[in-house]
């Protein structure tokens, strides 16, 4: 999937909503133990209440991991259920990976192939040959963290290099963008943030961003639309939690599109307000 | 496992060798491909022919998780094979997470207590809150990324803060001393890198360093032993490709013992002549 196919996936469904499958065994309603993968089994119905709602959906691989070779089978099913039921989403293996080439290689073959998904989020502290190899593959996607929602971001994301005058997270957007294109390159900016898009957006005006923190982060989403946007939508806000667990009971997947009807019916306003739609 | 238990395993095994389980399905010896677990058959006779000869496994997760379920359930067995029949070695995740702190608490959930690894390498671009929950387990090990060994090292990890006049790598070490003790942090410093051991040590003179990059990537163990070494040894050099894929052919686990003596050979004339035994 190119970036104007993802744009026309968002203005066809009228929403730039990505829902994170951060599907904790231990959070899942209850009566779903007793199936035989409780884990698929939460996402199946996530997935048919929202699918409508959202152009992507981005499983974060700690929750799958945690389970080992379970955790991955659920995994596989997941992929597998949306690809084969609902074509055209858009799907985000939240990774954060990142090694030395061939290793980096490998988690391509990984998250691409073995798994079929669209993206992977990659770190960018190993640097250029640890990131290029995920953009072998033509149609996939290397999203790379830039600035990230969390408290510790600020550890050394805002490390001004002496040289350039650059923070660290500038030195990741500048330099990377001479690694792939805006058809094989995004970028993680929390939206707790939402004042730094406007700079970000100056660096690099062409390509989507995949924003976490929206909800329960605390981030806005007028404010990630004010300075995110682009031409393109270039927008892919995640909200996890807050649509996920959104019930805990038999009834949980139609509280999940509740809150996920409340975001898309925000971005449509959004998108119609910027003429985008 | 302590640093003062693992340097008794050192002394004891005359050793500082970490053996690097890359076991790629597409590079291990063909005969192996007719059994049911090709990768487990190919980590267990490896571990036979060598674990004497070293006090560290470090698998990289991504030659797993190239093969899905599968593949972590083949790990699963290496990790299940090692502490029931060779207790006393360390184990580690060569995994390079790092993620918001709920989600890194996953990861250590994953690595820790599914797997029963003794450590996971941990990327240090989010900060603290994701490296933290990772240090909630008692006797367990986080293994940050400092230098790298790859030519993307250069990329980020040399850029100098106009602040402090630290390099980014410098400001890791520095600034995650405070975040957990030599009890329970190392660090990844590539051995390419062998002339920066020394400035490292001064930072850091009590830690453990993992450092890859000896033999295929170029690092010399001289070099490292004579920059990095520390009075309970401080070091696990790590070498995957010259030892694991020394031989092709049914003799390759011998072969591959061949390479690791000739290792441990020279690792205890470095430790005789420190003396550290």
């Amino acid at each position: 999937m190119n970036a104007q196919q993802l744009f026309d996936e968002i203005r066809k469904k009228r929403s730039f909503l990505c829902v994170g499958l951060d599907s904790d065994i231990q959070k899942i309603p209850k009566h779903l133990l007793g199936t035989s993968d409780p884990l698929f089994a939460f996402n199946k119905e996530i997935i048919d209440y929202t699918h409508d709602l959202a152009v992507a959906y981005k499983p974060n691989l700690a929750f799958y991991e945690s389970l080992g070779p379970e955790g991955m089978a659920s995994l596989e099913k997941t992929v597998k259920y949306i690809r084969d039921k609902h074509p055209g989403l858009f799907l985000i293996a939240d990774a954060k990976r990142g090694d030395i080439g061939n290793t980096s290689g490998l988690y391509a073959r990984a998250f691409f192939e073995h798994f079929n998904f669209d993206a992977v989020t990659v770190a960018p502290y190993m640097g250029e040959d640890s990131v290029k190899p995920f953009m072998a593959y033509p149609g996939k996607w290397v999203i790379l963290l830039a600035l990230t929602s969390n408290k510790g971001a600020s550890d050394f994301q805002y490390l001004k290099d002496e040289n350039s005058g650059n923070q660290l997270f500038e030195s990741v957007l500048k330099k990377s963008q001479k690694w792939g294109t805006s058809d094989s390159m995004m970028y993680v900016v929390g939206a707790t943030k939402a004042e730094k898009l406007r700079e970000i957006r100056e660096i690099i005006p062409d390509h989507f961003l995949l924003v976490p923190g929206v909800g329960a982060q605390g981030g806005s989403l007028q404010d990630v639309a004010k300075y995110g946007l682009n031409k393109r939508c270039g927008l892919l806000v995640n909200s996890s939690r807050g649509i996920i667990y959104a019930g805990t009971g038999e009834n949980f997947a139609a509280e999940a599109r509740t809150q996920a009807e409340i975001i898309q019916v925000e971005m449509e306003e959004i998108l119609l307000e910027a003429e985008l739609i």
